[in-house]
Formats: C-alpha cells, sequence, structure tokens
C-alpha cells in the first residue's frame, strides 16, 4: 500500500504533513514529501488517499488478559477479593479451550478496531489465544501462568511441559507475530524455588518474563512480611529475575527504592490505569517512574476490570489521570503517554524494529480520520490524538503491512460471528453458576 | 419518529428489550412492547429499525465555555495561572463576537455528535452563542459572566444590562431551548454587594444562577483568609446566593461543611473530572457528595482543558476515577454516573421534563449502535455503557424531537464550515499574539 498526501507523526512523534508511504514485505519502504519516482510506486500496490487522514504508529498493548472479554460487564463495583473469589475464580473454572479462542477472536477485534497490533498475554489454554491472534492477523506475546502454591520447583509443576510444548509448537509462528514469554503469575502465587528455576530457564531459551508486580497494597505489604521486608520488586530482583527482560504489570504500590532497581535492571513496567481505578487498586507512581528513567509501556489488562480494549482511552487516562493526583499540570506529557502506548509497548515484547514510523520498520500503523468536529482546530495534533481524539476515529489498522481493520470491516476474521459466540458461550457459563 | 423494536435503559435506567417509543411535538408520545396500534403508528412519521440499537436519555452538559473550542490544543502542560495569564488571556482578548459564534457552533457539532443535546455556558457574547445553539437545534442556559474587582453594585456593572437585554431577547427563545441564567464568575472575581445586588435579581426574575467554586486551592484558601474563614460555599450561602437555584461547578477543594451544605440548599455541583485534573486542580469528593444527597451533575468545561465534548469520556471518568483515588471499587456506581450525565445535569438547567425516557417527557435522546465489539457480551447494558461503550458508537442524537445527528450527518448545521471556520480563527488570533 502507498499511503499519499497524508499528514502523520514520525518517529520522533513529530508531525508531519503531505507524505508518502509505502509498505511494501510488511515493512516501511519508503517514507517522503513526494510520491515515489516513476514506476516505483506501482510496486507499493493500492495507493491510499490520506488527505484529511492522520497515520500514526500502531498501539501495542503491553498487558491483558484476552479471553476475559467473556466476563465483561459481569462483575461490577466489587472490593478485589470479593470480585476475584465469588466472580472471577466460579467464572473461569467453566472456561473451555474453545471459550479461550472465542474471547481472544472478540479482544484482537477490539484492539484491530481501535488501533492496536499487538499484545502481552496472560492466561491458560494459551495455544488457542495463539490460534486467535494468527487467524486475525494480530501479534501476540504469550505466556502460560507459573502457579506453586507448594514449594514445587519449576519441573514439578505441569507450566515447565506447557512452555516446552508452546516453545516447540508456536514460537515465531506467523512469521514472528507470536513471541512466547515465560511467565510468573505473581509473588504470591508462586515460591523462591520456582521463581529462580524460571529465571534460568528464561535465560536459557533467550525468552522474556511477564509477571504481575505490586497491584495492590495486600500483595505489596504481605510479600514484606513473608519476604524480611523484601517488596515484590526487591524480591523478584533478588532471585536474579531481573536478569532477563521483564514486563512487570501494574507497579501500583512501589516505592522509590522499587522504582531505582526497576530503572537500573530494565524493566518494563505496564501501566494499567483504567483497571487499576476500576478495581480500587490506586494509581500506579508513573510521573516519578518517568523521572528516573523507567520504561513505562501500557496495558488494558483484562475485560472484567476496564472494560474494552481500547488503548487510546488508556492512553488518555495516562496523560491525564497524574495530572490530577500530583496536582501538576506538567506531569506525564501527551508525547510520554503516546511513546508508552506505542514504541515503548513493542519494545517491551522485544520487537525493536516496531512502533515508530520510519523507513525499515515494521509496517504497524494505524490511520485516523481528523474530520470529525474534536479534531478542529489542528492547533497541536500529538495533543488531539491523546486527548480530544478516540480510538473510533481510527478507520484502518495494520499489522506487517497487512490490513486488519479498515472503515467498520475486518478483513481478517468474521466479528458477527465472535461477538454470537462470545454472546453464547457467557450465557452457558453464566447459567452454571 | 417511531423507534421500532428497540431495547432502552427507561426512566430508571433499568433495560428493557423490544420496545416501540413514538414521539410527537417533540415529546415521547408513546412507549411500549408493541407497536402502537393501526392508523396511529403512521402518526409519528418515519418507523426507524431499532434492532441492533439502544435507546438512551441523551446527556445533558453542565458546564461548558463552548467558544473555548478556538483554544483546543493551544495551552498544554502549564500550571493554572501560566495557563491563564500567559496563554488563555491574551488569547481571549482577541476573540470576537462572530469567534464566538463559530467556536460554539463547532461544540454544538460536538455535542450532538456525540449525544449530548443542551449545555450550561458561561462565556461572553453569549447572544452569539445562543445563535449558535438555535441553529444547532441545541438547548442551552447561557449566561454572561459577572466580574467586579472593585466592590461596584450590580447597577454599575455592564452585566446589569447584558442579563436585562438577554432576557429581553433571548428568554425562552427556540421554544423554550434557550434559557437565560445568571453568573458570578468566582469569590476572587466578584465582590459580597455585586454577589447580594445579583442573587436579588436572580430570585426577583426568576432565574438561576452558574458560579464556579472552590476549583483551585488557592482559590478556596484565599477565599477563607479573605473573609474571616468563609469557604467559597459558605460566603455564597452567607450572601443569599443559594436562595435561587444554583449550579456550582467544580467544588474540588470544598470540605465535609461545604458538603453539608451544598445537600441542603439543595445546590447542583456540576462536576468536570477532565478538567479539573488536566489542570492539576484535583479530584471533587465526588463520593462524599452522592453519600450526602447533594445533586450531582457533569461538565465538560471549555476545550482548553478537556479537550473534547464527548460527555461520554466524562461519565466514564466520573465512574471510575473515585475508585482508584479512594481504593473503594464500589463508590460512584455506572447508575449514580449516568444519572448525573443526564437527568440531573436537566435538572440543573431547570429542564424537569427532560433526561428520562417515559411518556411525557421531552423527546432528548441518543441511540447507541451496539454492533462494535466492545459491547458484547450485552451481560450488564448500564455497565456497557458507562464502562465498553464511546460516545462514537451514538449513530442518531435527538433534540425536542429534531434529530440533530445521524449516521455521521449534522442536519442542523455545516460542521465542514465550522472546522474552517474554526480552523481559520485560531490561526488569526495565534497569528496576532
Amino acid at each position: 500500500m502507498l499511503f499519499a498526501d497524508i499528514d502523520l507523526l514520525d518517529e520522533n512523534l513529530d508531525y508531519r504533513t503531505h507524505q508518502w508511504v509505502g509498505v511494501r514485505d510488511g515493512r516501511i519502504a519508503y517514507l517522503g514529501d513526494a510520491a515515489p519516482a516513476g514506476e516505483d510506486a506501482a510496486a507499493y500496490g493500492e495507493a491510499y488517499d490520506g488527505r484529511g487522514k492522520l497515520l500514526a504508529p500502531a498501539f501495542y498493548n503491553a498487558h491483558a488478559h484476552a479471553p476475559m472479554t467473556l466476563l465483561r460487564g459481569y462483575a461490577e463495583n466489587l472490593p478485589l477479593q470479593a470480585w476475584l473469589n465469588d466472580k472471577v475464580f466460579p467464572f473461569e473454572d467453566r472456561i473451555t479451550p474453545e471459550d479461550c479462542y472465542w474471547g481472544t477472536l472478540l479482544a484482537c477485534a477490539e484492539m484491530a478496531r481501535y488501533g492496536c497490533v499487538s499484545f502481552s498475554d496472560m492466561y491458560y489454554h494459551m495455544e488457542e489465544g495463539a490460534r486467535a491472534a494468527l487467524d486475525a492477523g494480530l501479534k501476540m506475546n504469550l505466556s502460560d501462568s507459573l502457579l506453586a502454591f507448594n514449594g514445587e520447583g519449576l519441573d514439578e509443576l505441569p507450566v515447565d511441559a506447557q512452555n516446552r510444548r508452546l516453545l516447540r509448537d508456536l514460537r515465531g509462528a506467523g512469521d514472528g507475530r507470536i513471541v512466547v514469554d515465560c511467565n510468573i503469575h505473581a509473588e504470591y502465587t508462586s515460591n523462591p524455588r520456582a521463581v529462580c528455576d524460571l529465571a534460568a530457564f528464561a535465560r536459557e531459551q533467550g525468552m522474556r518474563v511477564q509477571v504481575h508486580v505490586s497491584e495492590t497494597r495486600s500483595e505489596h505489604e504481605e510479600c514484606q512480611q513473608r519476604h524480611g521486608g523484601l517488596t515484590p520488586v526487591r524480591y523478584f530482583d533478588s532471585l536474579g529475575l531481573f536478569d532477563v527482560p521483564v514486563t512487570a504489570a501494574h507497579c501500583v504500590w512501589v516505592d522509590d527504592d522499587d522504582i531505582d532497581v526497576l530503572a537500573a535492571r530494565g524493566v518494563f513496567v505496564a501501566a494499567n490505569p483504567a483497571s487499576n481505578m476500576k478495581l480500587g487498586s490506586g494509581f500506579a507512581p508513573v510521573p516519578k517512574m518517568l523521572e528516573r528513567g523507567v520504561k513505562v509501556c501500557l496495558g488494558t489488562d483484562g475485560m472484567a476490570s476496564n472494560n474494552n480494549h481500547d488503548m487510546m482511552q488508556d492512553l488518555y487516562l495516562l496523560a491525564l489521570l497524574y495530572k490530577g493526583s500530583t496536582n501538576d499540570p506538567s506531569v506525564v506529557t501527551p508525547k510520554q503517554a503516546l511513546e508508552a502506548a506505542t514504541r515503548m509497548g513493542a519494545l517491551s515484547q522485544g520487537r525493536d524494529d516496531c512502533g515508530y514510523v520510519a523507513v525499515g520498520a515494521k509496517a504497524d500503523l494505524c490511520v485516523f480520520d481528523v474530520s470529525g468536529p474534536s479534531w478542529a482546530p489542528m492547533t497541536n495534533p500529538l495533543v488531539n490524538v491523546v486527548y480530544a481524539g478516540h480510538g473510533a476515529d481510527v478507520c484502518l489498522t495494520m499489522c506487517d503491512g497487512r490490513v486488519v481493520y479498515r472503515d467498520g470491516a475486518y478483513p481478517t476474521l468474521d466479528v458477527e460471528r465472535a461477538k454470537a459466540e462470545v454472546n453464547a458461550r457467557t450465557q452457558r457459563i453464566v447459567g452454571e453458576l
């Protein structure tokens, strides 16, 4: 595809008007302020009329539980423990592999709709999630949860065989769209031996790790009680986990020393502002993290606590929230927020050639229709994207050069079937409860 | 229009499926679970196929400065005083009456687009704002700011003649769509004599009053220093202002005693969560207000601090934010939030027959297209509206029975002209600065 005469946000998120962007073999192969010369233009295929549009890097969702679309609207206004124990866990006990496929496919439809091409996921039946992401044409860093309540080593846990099977069957599937990560659900659901084993396995296999860290106050404080004052961050660091690339989700209750550790060890922090608010967990100290050089990315989390996969909504929250909580309107600039939602997310997934608009990068793009009334005046396009725009203004989403959403249509998936399956499967499960 | 076979949120915001809603003479004239009998159906005019749609009360924006669409994206990441003094005031000095018309018309387009039919506005050149609202087919409670820095009584201020002229020319214009309110900009921009005079004038004329209250900490504390410990709420109460119906915008820094006064005197509080966060003002104590019976409604404020007129975005913030700030996921239920954005907003504008879906109410309605992937499963439609839906899912907005937005079209206004005018006028003003 050749995006012709289109305004865009370049690799520095600077605004450039009237550009031509040529996509070939899944990558941005041309970028200039005129059409490519002569016959070369035709080699890009369809010419896309870019007038009235804004091209931007696509979004990377750094923390999700995709199959939980099944639980959207199911458990509301409850304290976390009641939410989990009385509502979420009994529901999840009844989710089948096929349910996971359809729940993930619906999540993929939402992400494609709102300009997101890639997501880091923690759940179970991950081979079904991967099948959905592959069908949808999206990218996925999948991870199957390590849960070890009784001092087991990794070789005594089912996740060890699962990880090996996932590596064998899915590593690099879809031309690298699927990445198999390791996963430790959290400190309170694991033990030191299993954490050490998993860190060693990840290092040996060249894998990344996804983990929940200090989401709630009780999780943070109980870890300190159990481990001689070590917070979850310092506990994991002491076990060598941060010797491998890690994405730590939430980090709501981390203290100043934790932030220094996260910065020094290069840990990616996936902020989940919507979910952390909705469950009453609190506000992660994102301004301080950014100030000290922590690599902050952005996630939607699961649909029982968000309730949609629109990264633009979380982007808006990330840019807005901390100005209120710190009474300082200068913290978390629109550019920092958009970087978190794009380039930092891609890097957190080990996708170094993704998340920015420049020649050589993967063609992971979204196009905004900026004809709506909230986009005028165009005094500051970046500010308009972050604060005035909507996920619904995305009119085209492209992943590795392939269109996965365009003008209401989903070329890669049957969205009507996905909705109907999720509706029916949710009704079945609710009926069993 | 006859909405046929449509699901809806009724006057209690309860979900009802497969309903027929007939609109005639600007009001809901029929509501039932079958089509109106015989020839009666034809009397409603066009039959609207409601399948796959959700009908809900329209939104009422309880606090705005509509012409400030001109300033969208203009002043960002600045502390409040620098934002006001260095950016906003110099810009506003250059705004002409005609600029106000176009700025307001663009705001009306945004509101119609996102399901809002009515707004309470504080600005100047209000006759131009009213002209825009009338042209757009929307409702407006306009108010021209009282500013009195030197101990003047009302009769020494230009706003006195303006109020009388606005009453003469615009009271009840557009079949009651225009309501002329009184306005006191704020405690720090007025004096006790002018406040007393205005309260008396409003009482005498049967008018409502709009006022900014305790938006920032310094405003709140400096009032106490100036007035022997009286907070803005108690200061205004002591001057008799709350003897007339008042909408107090912001109320971020009100204390517990203030909240009791607001509840006892029946003052409407217009929460502006996006604006209060973006300017670093803080979080208004909405959960406590709701608990103590304060009538909370919802506003978008001006576009230099939001940055769009999408009430669904503020609704989402209202329902989400306080769960994070209080660490209690049970505060501000989706129903309370949606009531604030609909019925409470209408009541704050003195529009007692608006803001709910029942026979006899004004036909102020919005229709959501619920076919998008974020609306499945439909386990809890109200929760989906508040947390999963988007303003952009609105496919039809109706004000007093007249369609003001439908499927991308604005039957009452030229949105392309409004955008072009605002773009050009903003460029002119920025060029002068």
